[in-house]
């Protein structure tokens, strides 16, 4: 595999970081290990200033790269395979993983997609919400103590990434094309819809079985067309049931 | 292995590290990949207040415990294995290595032996001078830009290490009792003592000899043992040429 094409279709994603000098780290980091695309959750990137100097020269046009975007599901849009980072193990009923394994894991799916690997705020971590995005979890395996800064999980995850794909050993068979973010977002916007039309979820039961299900999408790692016929047969059920104008959920 | 007294076993040294801050991040990091013994070489320790910002809580025990020495010899004495860490490859005739290797590496030795692994100033990196001390040189694989952070550097080493001790699969054979640095010292200066004698090394070639021996011996690994049988005949040679006395170098 053409290691400079895979780091090409990662991306580093920092969700609402604190402290802008772990951005300037993480834009130093991401160059070092190849990785040049590098976005930031927020309402607006921190003075240059505050980045530049943990970015180091070599690192500064970096930071004029750096995509903005308000809303995680926006940052998210292109992006086919989402990687959660945290530091607490066995909560989630997700796909669980460290940054060696991911990336034997990324490897193959890099040939034909892209993989943003998500770190949440410096005090609290990747909250819930912005967890149902994410495919898989990555842990950083630790003796008991376990609080790890930003910049280091992020130095530890890019150099894994980095690592693994110089050595990661794929066949030349061909990779599927999975759904980026915004098809799964909008299949799991009908699937909602059509689930609540035959009373199956309500606004008590709403978050618990949302959460199953987009984890359970997650794991089966769907392509377009896989998430289109989801959606088209969940369009159909809503149009069935109450007709189409009054309770469709929009068209993102 | 007992993964925790191969730990235990383990040392890191920060040489003449310029930001406290960096010192507090090493703390960390340490801390939670189960390695508890932090040196500094330096005058004396930076004000407690601007390590603990980066040490955070959990770590700040472990910054009362730093073992401070002026000078890296004093520093190194009882380690038997000394590991130099650098950004630059190839430039030192010494046995390269990266974290992921040195973890393999070091394993069965750290059964009986302690080992060190040394991370130079942000700015310069580790001297010739300090690396002379050194056995092996550590460098993080990293894309054509090469410039990480201390504390980033450290973070990828501690993982690595505790990460390899946790997967180390060592059998139960015994493994040999290394000379420490103390014992080491003290061989090469009766070592270039003799050299001396028999005008084989003068001021001007000196550098350039005792380099590659000192390589030479950091390759081959000697017991306590072996390293008192080279000062021996070194002694011996001393005495035979000129009397002890005139010339001995010392017995440090």
């Amino acid at each position: 595999m053409n290691r400079d094409a895979a780091l090409a279709n990662l991306a580093i994603v920092l969700v609402r970081p604190k402290n802008p000098e772990n951005i300037g780290s993480a834009a130093r980091i991401a160059l070092n290990m190849g990785i040049e695309r590098l976005l930031l959750v927020g309402e607006h990137l921190p003075e240059r200033e505050l980045m530049a100097k943990t970015a180091t020269h070599n690192a500064a046009h970096l930071l004029d790269r750096i995509e903005v975007h308000r809303r995680l599901d926006e940052a998210l849009a292109d992006f086919s395979v989402i990687v959660g980072t945290t530091a607490r193990h066995g909560r989630l009923r997700m796909v669980e993983t460290n940054p060696r394994h991911l990336a034997e894991t990324l490897a193959p799916l890099l040939k034909s997609n892209r993989a943003a690997v998500l770190f949440g705020p410096e005090d609290t971590g990747l909250t819930n919400d912005d967890l149902k995005f994410c495919h898989m979890v990555s842990a950083i395996p630790t003796a008991d103590f376990s609080s790890l800064n930003l910049a280091q999980a992020v130095a530890i995850h890019c150099y894994e990434l980095y690592y693994g794909l110089c050595h990661a050993k794929i066949d030349a068979g061909t990779y599927p094309q999975l759904a980026n973010s915004h098809e799964l977002e909008s299949m799991h916007l009908y699937l909602e819809g059509a689930l609540r039309s035959i009373d199956f979820i309500n606004d008590k039961n709403r978050t618990y079985w949302m959460t199953n299900i987009r984890r359970f999408f997650g794991r089966k790692r769907l392509s377009s067309k896989d998430a289109n016929i989801v959606r088209t047969i969940c369009k159909k059920i809503l149009l069935h049931h109450k007709g189409a104008n009054s309770i469709d959920p929009g068209d993102p």
